[in-house]
C-alpha cells in the first residue's frame, strides 16, 4: 500500500533531559541534601520550529535548565513531587505557547554517616541502587489547569532464597524447562503509582509506606510465579493507600540458575547459583482500582 | 480523593528479553553473519497467573527463548523484519492463549575484514555504534490475524561542524543563552518508521535507503534548530518511500560548547569544543502521511 | 631506532573473569547470602599455548569457572578473603603448571528486609553502590608457597556539603579557577589495603573497621584539598590496624559546581549545585608503614 | 605481624580525567575533526598537599583541563601522539614542581557521510566501537628529559565463524568442557604497542598498518587457542614495524555457545549461537623484541 497524502508533523515535544540538580539546605548546622536528576518536556504551539525553522515560540532547553536549577532554590525541594508540580506549573502558566509540561525526577538517596556513634551534620554516603521517581504532568491554562502525579521507585533489587516455585505451566515442542518447587526469585523492580490527587498528600510518608508494602508482599507471599508476586505487590499498595488509582510494575526475572555440581560428586542442595545476565524474563502488570479516574496524559511519555 | 472500588488486573504482558542470538550462514565458503538481540512479549489470556498463580496457560519465558533460537535456524534470519514476523506469527497462531505477540529485534552490524586486499570469508569486525531495529506486532487468530512492522535505527551518531544556527528564540527571565549563527550540531538519532504493509517490501533496500535520506537531510539542510532538521529528515524518508506511514524521531542534542580560550589570549574561531554529557536537549518529532492507516497496536510498548 | 632481535613472549597470564557466584547458606530457617563476582588469573608454564598452540598444560578457563562455583559450596564463602585464599591455593597446589594464582572477588551487599518490624529469614534488598573487594595472590609450591591478601572497597560514594576548601594553589597562564574556602567535596572512593599476614585476621571486623575510619576521616577533617583528605583517610586506617602494610586510594573529585543564580537575581548561598560528569579530578595516594614488608606480586595486575 | 613504623606517603599522582576535547579544522571548506578523551596525570613534588594540605605547588586539575583545550587549538591535534607529547612536555618543562607527566588520549573515529555519491565537507557519522589510544609519558627537565609513546586500540571487536579449535587441553576433576575442532572465536581486543622513539614516526601510517596486521593475523591463523592467536597478532605487528619494542594484548574470549537445538529435533550444524555476557575467558600476552630498550615509566599507570 503506497501513500500519497501530504506529509505532516503529527506529534512533537522537546525539553532538557538529565539536569543533575543538587540542593543543600544549610540554614542550620545539620544540613539536608536532595540529589536529583530532572528532565523537562514541553508540548504546545511549537510546530513552526519544526516546519519552517521559526524559533520565536521556542523556550530554549537551556532556559528550561536554568529554570530547573532556580526552582531548586525557590520554592526548593521539600519533596520531588512538590518540586515537579511547581516547575511544571510554571512552564504551563508562565510560558504562553506551552500547553502541557511533564517533569520527570529521579532522587538519589544519601545516608548520614556515623562519627563516634552520632550522625554527622554534613557528610553522607550514597545508598542505592534503588531510586525514587516522580513524574508530574500539568496541562491547561488558568482555571482549566489540571495536574497528575505519578510516584515510583526503580532498581529496587530484591531477592528471596526460597518460597518461590514455578510449575504446572503450559508446554509445547520448544519447552525444556523443568518445573521447580523451590527456586530463588530475584528482580530489579520498577514500580510507578498514580495518585488521584495532587494536594493533601504526605509524599514522603506514602513513598515509605508503599515501598514497605511492596517489599513485604514480595517476602511473605509464597510465589507460584513472578506474575503472581507482582499482582500481590500492586494490590497491597492500593489497599494501603486509597489515594492511589493504579500501580504499574515491571520486573525482570533476574535468573539464578542452580550450578550443576553433581558432575563433581557434590550435592548442591540449592546453595550455589550462577546469577545470569541475559536473557531475562520480563513481566509487566498494571493493578488498578476499578473506580480509578481516567489517567489523562499522566502516562504519556 | 479516596478510592474504594475493587482492585483489578487492568493490563499485563510478559516475555523473554535480550536473547543474544547469533546466526551464521555457512553453506558456502563465504559465511554470512546475523547478530541479534531479540525480545519477545506476549499478551493474552494470562490473568490467572497473576491473580491466582495458576500457570496452566503460561508459556514459560524459557520456552520463548528456545523458540527464538530455533527460529533463527529455520526459517532463519534473512532480514530481522521477516524473522520477527515468523516468530510473532508462531506465538499467536500456535499458542492458544496468546492474543498478540510483539518481537523487538536489534541487529548489530559487522564488516568483513580485508586480507591482502580481499574480503575475508569468515572474519568480521563490529561496526557501530548505530544499530538496526525492528518491532513486529502480530494480533489475532486465523483470518483475523493482522501484523504491523516498524523498522528503525538507534544510536546513529551524526555531527556537522557548521551549517547550524539557533537564534530568534523566545526568552524569559531565566534565559541566558546567546543566539548563535554558526554552531556544531550533533545527535545520537533514534528513528523508527512504520510500514503500511508486511509483504512485498525489500527490507534491506528500504533500510539502506531511509538511512541515506536521514543522513543526507541532516547534512544538507542549513539548520535553524534541531527541530527543523528532524522534521526534514522524517519528511525525506516518507517522500522516498510511499510504503511508510510515519516516522518517529528522537534526538538528544549532544551539546558541543565553544571552549573559552579568549581568557588565555587565544582566538577559538569555532575550532575547540567541549563535548558535554548531561544535561542535553531532547527533541521528539513524529512525521506522518495524512492518509496513513491507523497504527493499531504497532507502537504499544 | 629499529629493532632486529628475536620476537619473544615476555609475559602472559589467563583466567576466567566475572563468574557471578551466589552462595546461600540455608542450614537453618534464617538463610545467609554471599553475592560474588569472581575472577581467576593463572600464571605459569603456559608459553607453549601461545607459541605453538600446544594446550596440554592449559587448564581451561571453563574448568576454572567450575572450580570457582564448586569452592563456593565447599569450603564455602565465610568471607571473600578466605574463599579466595582457598581457591588460589588449590590452583597453585593442585595444578602442576601453575606457578601463581590471583583471585579477585567483589562482594555485593544485601540487607535483610523488615516485615512487621522483624528481619525476614530469606528476603533481602541490594544495597550499594559500594562494593567490598578482595585480591588474593598465592605463589609457589609446597613449603615455598606464599600468599598475599589485599582487601578493599570501591564505589564508596561520599559527600560533605561544607568543611572543604581549595585555595593558595599554584597558578600559571592557563589558571582561571577562583580559590574557595567553602565548597562541596564528593568522591567515589576506591581503597585497597594490603595485609601483612593471611592468618589470624578477623576479615569482617577489619573491613567494617577500616570503612568506618575512612568515612570518619573524610567527615571530620577540615579539608584543604582532596589530596589531604586521602592521606588522612589512609593514615587513619593504618593507625587503627597494625596488621596493614599500606593503603592505596584513588578518588575522582566529583565536582559540584555552584549554579550561577545571580543572573536571575537569586542568591545561591551555596545551596544549588550542578553535579558534573566529566572531566573530573582524579587523585591517587599510597599511604604505608615505613616498616612494611615487600609487596611481592600482591599488586601485580 | 603488627607494624609499628611511621606512616608515610609512599606514592602519589593527580590529574584531570576525561576531558572531552573536540577539535575542528575549518581553514578550508572541507573540515576535519578530531574527537578526543584526554586525561592528564602529574607526578612530582606534591607531598605537602597530602601531608599538610599546603597547595602552593599544586597546579589545579582545572588548570590542566584548560591547558588540554588550549593545546588542542595550538599546536593542535595532527595526531594524538604528537598532541600528547606536546601537552606532556609543557607540564614537565613549564611547571616547576612537575617531575613527570602522563597523557592518556582516546580518539573516537568519524566517517564522512556521503551525499549524492560525494563525501560531505562538514558532516560525519561516528564509527566504532574501536577506539584509537595513545599514552605518552615525559619525565625530566632540560637535557635530561625523556619521553615514551605507547599507541594502541581498544574495543576492536573481531569474530571468525570457523578456523578455530580448542582441544587436547589439561583436565582435572572439575573439567567438563568438551574439546572442539570448529568453534566461533570472538574478542574485543585491547592492544598497546610501545615505540622505541618519539621522533620520525608516521603515527597515522603505523596505526593503520598495525591494525591491519592484527586483523589479518586473527583472520588467517588457524587457531588452536586464543593464546596462540594473540601471540601471532603481536608478532605480526612487531615484524612489520621495527620501531616497536613490544606489544601488549588483552583479549576477552567472547564466548558463543552452540545452542542445543537437538532437543527439538533440529540439527544446529554450527549455525545458531548464544552470545554470552559473563563469565568470559580473559587472556593476556606481551610480545617483545629481545633487544627492546627498557620501558622506563612507559607502562606505569
Amino acid at each position: 500500500m503506497e501513500l500519497t497524502g501530504p506529509i505532516v508533523l503529527s506529534d512533537n515535544r522537546y525539553g532538557k533531559a538529565e539536569n543533575r540538580v543538587v540542593r543543600i539546605y544549610r540554614d542550620e548546622a545539620r544540613h539536608e541534601i536532595r540529589d536529583l536528576n530532572v528532565s523537562t518536556v514541553l508540548r504546545g504551539d511549537f510546530a513552526d520550529a519544526y516546519i519552517s525553522g521559526d524559533q520565536s515560540k521556542v523556550l530554549p532547553t537551556d532556559t528550561q535548565k536554568n529554570t530547573a536549577y532556580a526552582y531548586a532554590k525557590e520554592p526548593g525541594v521539600q519533596t520531588i513531587e512538590e518540586y515537579a508540580l511547581a516547575l511544571a506549573g510554571h512552564f504551563v502558566s508562565d510560558v504562553e505557547p506551552v500547553d502541557s509540561a511533564r517533569i520527570e525526577v529521579e532522587e538519589y538517596a544519601w545516608q548520614r554517616v556515623s562519627v563516634g556513634g552520632s550522625e554527622h551534620d554534613h557528610t553522607w554516603t550514597r545508598t542505592g541502587p534503588e531510586v525514587r521517581t516522580a513524574t508530574v504532568t500539568v496541562r491547561g491554562k488558568g482555571s482549566d489547569q489540571r495536574a497528575w502525579v505519578i510516584g515510583g521507585v526503580r532498581d529496587l533489587v530484591i531477592l528471596k532464597s526460597t518460597g518461590s516455585e514455578f510449575a504446572d505451566f503450559r508446554t509445547d515442542e520448544f519447552t525444556t524447562l523443568a518445573p521447580t518447587h523451590d527456586r530463588m526469585l530475584a528482580t530489579a523492580l520498577v514500580a510507578q503509582w498514580r495518585f488521584t490527587t495532587t494536594m493533601g498528600v504526605d509524599w514522603d510518608e506514602v513513598y515509605t509506606g508503599i515501598r514497605a508494602r511492596l517489599v513485604e508482599s514480595f517476602a511473605t507471599l509464597h510465589s507460584k510465579a513472578l506474575q503472581q508476586t507482582l499482582f500481590a505487590m500492586g494490590a497491597a499498595a492500593l489497599e494501603a493507600y486509597p489515594v492511589l488509582a493504579e500501580v504499574r510494575l515491571a520486573a525482570p526475572n533476574k535468573h539464578h540458575f542452580d550450578y550443576d555440581l553433581g558432575r563433581f560428586g557434590i550435592d548442591n542442595h540449592g546453595e550455589v547459583f550462577h546469577a545470569a545476565d541475559r536473557p531475562y524474563g520480563l513481566i509487566h502488570a498494571t493493578v488498578s482500582r476499578e473506580d480509578a479516574p481516567d489517567a489523562g496524559p499522566a502516562w504519556r511519555a
